[in-house]
């Protein structure tokens, strides 16, 4: 066989590989002997008009037949490929943009067309994890300038579709998360759009936290809708609750977070070019961002919240974003409930201005939508709270909450988990320390947010006086056996709430 | 099925995946089911006494059946498994020196504790290609001081074997790559050894260059020998020419090399760490780095040579090396060959000192050979050159040679490539220019090394006057595709000889 002859009979192997594309071929390929398997980690292959990068794994057992090349699944959708088809493999060219990554490591300052085509690469998939590694490496602890962030802002917002809304004035708000069960969003949109303003919200579901967003809509109302379907909602409502996945926005970014929730750090150039990118290109106008600051939250200290303040505005503003920072408490979680349909409860029973409502999570969500209200100029300023209080007393944000929830296709109230168990304080005292990152970890051990009802009902909060018996929280699940998970987790952490 | 249920049987796949270990489960597996995908990216599997850390491919396919699990080829071997093995799987703990990665992204100084933690998880298999990049990144950019080149050295030395030779003095000799045909290694143990110098020396095969000096003597003689074998030689002969990979010397270098490959950087503090891990680990105490500085060379600039040769010496003093950096020409390839016999038989031919020799070669072994007597003590200063050069000129560094070659079992003569191609100038000048990584790709494409009489057989220098016409140089193969394939690289780059 001809060593330049590259083209194999694709068979379908149903293997998802969660990272990178993947493809397989057998060791005694004629490719693979012709080029050896060490100069082709990473190989091209194409079915015209489309092509992907992909890393080499080589078989040598008969899952694949003389002639067959098989891909990951993500790989095959990329392609489009089906039974059969014929697949054509060649030599990985050189990554161009790789010389800026190079650049970047070795401390040099980037412009805006290197970082564009490093994020033109980056979409293209042509960046193995090793190189989004070591770019987002080369980008962290302050390695970036405020010209540099601005940059690389600039080029995600365009780097995937852009919504344009017709309207003057666009808002939205995000929180630089860390905090469970601080579900203000919903309660926000229903407050600022009952107010006159205009807040097409779109929310991510959950990565490594026991609930996003969409992920508590959900129990609620659909939010997997098609652009068109969120235009007629946002037209008639003036707001909407969806799911931001399909929207397309910075791609790029949801590529870079992966590897950066696999590395757990959080680079500050990156998440305000994340986080502002998302803004841009959904278009907003008028953005307020919520930075809880605790201990076990996402930023850990005051000082650290005021830097990444200061320089989140100052890209907003080379953007084109109005952006209002607003620091809050991250010391303890928010609301009662940590998981999808218990965050559902909390959130309905703040709009329905129920006694036993949490106030911490009701505090926060109007705070939130008064600097919204502020920062529009829809109110003057020193009056955004009161009016955002108003509009949720009055009962307006429930009525246009539902409204919202129609429109999307159904309200539904949350349901109960099936199986609870209540834990109980072992000692008298004070509730000294709560540790956000391990109450996650429990709702996420008891199911949250795959089972939507499951999670955790947290009774106490920082400074209570706990007496020896007394109900700390309730765990859900819908199996035992999570349960029991769940179960293990506490006794193994003594840490998750502290009683001195 | 209970959640915590986590054994499953073991079925063999035949899957290579070059990179990190991978699991394979099936999408339906109660484990899977149980914690979802995504947060399963990474788990333990073990079998005890062993475990290994494997990133999860989810099967979709019968290529499984219900309660069946599927490792890589390289993760079944370090397990140790066989077909229908029960292996438990569990969630992997975190990974605590990630702690001081993330110190080191953020530009913190890190202690030779703080190594040793990295290099030990490293180790064990525990971080994934995002972690190593993210470590290398960090490390890059002149982010090492001497302080923590020296630590991290140290830590290296130590993850590994180490070697004990029972003298005062054992020499070896480095090359800071990059340079086609610089083989120079095979003339230097000759010359010393028949000085009387101890040179016990382990080489690597290629890795991206068309030879390594392993693949080359591999030609003349056998070069994977036991830790026993080695013995016996060194003590008879006084040196040898083996193979390092079974060595198992500085084994972290081993993982972080594939990475810095990938990302086509060398990190100083890593190349310094790396190139004197080895040397120490293998019992050396007098060792001579030729670093060839050119625009397409590994070292680019006389200025980076100069710091590199100041930084290795001073590390080399801490760890206890006596260093000699020789900086050298690396404008254009070394001698006439490129590839492993072609290599041999310039080796050879120098030995012989037969007057077709190449002239470069044998004058760079001569002057790096000297070093290393001067350096050790052999010989006083001022006259190293002149006793390497009478030890080879007299014939005695060509009867060692092969001395040492029938002690590693056998001495066989280079053969030649049964297809050859020349390639002639097509124009008249003065050779302007040799674009050593271009060539390199070359003789690799002509199927060097894995093909052992492959490569190039290169005739002109820079600065030759060219007459149209003239052979530049010969393309040997062992099929006519091969030719081809090099022939039409040769034919789309005409930068790789210029003529002006």
């Amino acid at each position: 066989m001809e060593p330049n002859s590259n083209t194999l009979t694709y068979k379908h192997l149903g293997i998802y590989t969660q990272n990178e594309n993947v493809v397989y071929m057998r060791y005694d390929c004629h490719v693979c002997k012709s080029e050896g398997f060490e100069a082709l980690v990473r190989i091209r292959v194409s079915k015209a008009p489309r092509s992907i990068v992909a890393s080499l794994n080589v078989v040598s057992s008969n899952m694949l037949l003389p002639g067959e090349i098989g891909l990951s699944d993500a790989a095959a959708q990329k392609l489009d490929v089906s039974e059969n088809d014929l697949l054509h493999v060649s030599h990985l060219e050189p990554i161009a943009s790789l010389g800026h990554v190079r650049a970047k490591i070795y401390n040099n300052k980037l412009d805006r067309e290197a970082y564009g085509h490093i994020i033109t690469d980056i979409l293209a998939g042509d960046y193995s994890n090793i190189h989004l590694s070591a770019f987002i490496t080369a980008c962290a602890g302050d390695r970036m300038d405020l010209d540099e962030i601005t940059d690389l802002t600039k080029v995600m917002i365009t780097s995937g579709k852009t919504l344009d809304w017709n309207q003057s004035i666009i808002v939205d708000k995000h929180c630089i998360g860390g905090l469970p069960g601080n579900r203000t969003t919903p309660l926000v949109v229903a407050m600022v759009t009952a107010y006159g303003l205009t807040m097409p919200k779109t929310s991510s579901r959950a990565i490594t936290s026991p609930a996003g967003t969409a992920d508590t809509m959900e129990v609620m109302t659909n939010v997997t809708l098609s652009s068109d379907e969120i235009e007629r909602v946002v037209n008639q409502e003036g707001g909407c609750f969806v799911w931001g996945g399909t929207a397309q926005l910075s791609p790029a970014d949801d590529v870079l977070i992966k590897i950066e929730k696999a590395l757990d750090i959080d680079s500050e150039g990156q998440l305000i070019a994340s986080v502002l990118s998302k803004k841009a290109a959904a278009g907003s106008t008028h953005v307020v961002i919520d930075i809880p600051v605790g201990e076990t939250a996402k930023v850990r200290s005051m000082e650290m919240a005021q830097k990444l303040q200061r320089d989140m505005e100052a890209v907003g503003r080379a953007v084109g974003l109005t952006v209002k920072i607003v620091i809050t408490d991250g010391t303890q979680p928010v609301g009662r409930g940590i998981g999808p349909s218990l965050e559902a409860m909390d959130v309905l029973s703040v709009l329905k201005n129920e006694a036993k409502a949490p106030q911490d999570l009701k505090e926060r969500a109007v705070l939130l939508a008064g600097e919204l209200l502020e920062l529009s100029g829809k109110v003057v300023s020193g009056e955004g709270n009161r009016r955002a209080l108003q509009v949720l007393e009055s009962g307006k944000a429930y009525d246009k909450f539902i409204s919202i929830c129609e429109a999307q296709g159904r309200f539904s109230l949350p349901v109960p988990a099936p199986h609870t168990l209540e834990v109980k304080a072992e000692r008298s005292g004070v509730l000294h320390h709560i540790d956000n990152r391990k109450i996650a970890k429990l709702a996420k051990l008891s199911g949250a947010p795959r089972a939507k009802s499951a999670g955790i009902s947290l009774y106490v909060r920082l400074g209570d006086r706990i007496t020896k018996g007394q109900t700390l929280y309730t765990l859900h699940a819908v199996t035992e056996g999570e349960l029991r998970y769940a179960l293990d987790y506490k006794n193994d952490h003594e840490d998750i709430i502290t009683i001195l």
